[in-house]
């Protein structure tokens, strides 16, 4: 794990979500991005060497939607950047960690990623990202 | 805002945690911090330029009790350090946005801190820190 690429935070409407972002953090976001996949729009900030991910639902299918449904808007996930991302997979499965996909999925940002089972970390939604 | 300075973990048992986060992050926490004034116990992993602290309760009265008993174990606030808290609150004040505690308190790490309300940063709570 080399650092925090990014923390996701769901909303329920993102251009709302831009605009109290940009006055919070003093910067606007530098993209926006469609998963259509996913069901979600996002938008990056850049804050030192890692990010904010603004997430949105674009469908009621979406796990955003859903997450919101249940627990309200608030922080989805963290996301650590790694240089292998096989390989961490391999790592973390024989420590125990449930991977939700073991095959790495194309995300937002020109990364492949992988989710790690909240149940086996305390609760926290963990992404493992690397460039694809 | 300079940068993510840490994201805090609520967890139900500190020891536990720390074996856990040990093996997913591949490193140790480098110290662990009481603040007996919140009624919880820290501890800190270094990630690149930001931390993970781990936060457990100490008393049923503490913030981090009450946060698990109602939502579970999960990530518990983002921390954005700034290199000057007093007019960082000025300036979001006057922003709109509603500041739990406007007089810095000392928190864990040698930092004064202050926390924005959930509901104007879509329940996202919010610490700033400065080094004391």
């Amino acid at each position: 794990m080399k650092k925090i690429e990014h923390i996701g935070i769901a909303v329920k409407n993102l251009s709302e979500a831009n605009a109290l972002y940009s006055k919070l953090l003093g910067t606007e976001p530098y993209k926006e991005e469609a998963v259509e996949s996913e069901g979600v729009i996002t938008s990056f900030f850049k804050i030192g060497e890692t990010k904010i991910e603004l997430l949105a639902a674009t469908s009621e299918e979406s796990t955003i939607s859903k997450y919101i449904e249940k627990r309200g808007e608030g922080i989805h996930h963290i996301a650590f950047y790694v240089d292998d991302i096989e390989s961490e997979v391999t790592r973390l499965q024989a420590e125990g960690f449930k991977i939700l996909n073991t095959t790495p999925k194309k995300g937002a940002d020109q990364k492949k990623v992988v989710f790690l089972h909240p149940k086996s970390t305390t609760g926290v939604l963990i992404e493992l990202c690397e460039n694809l």
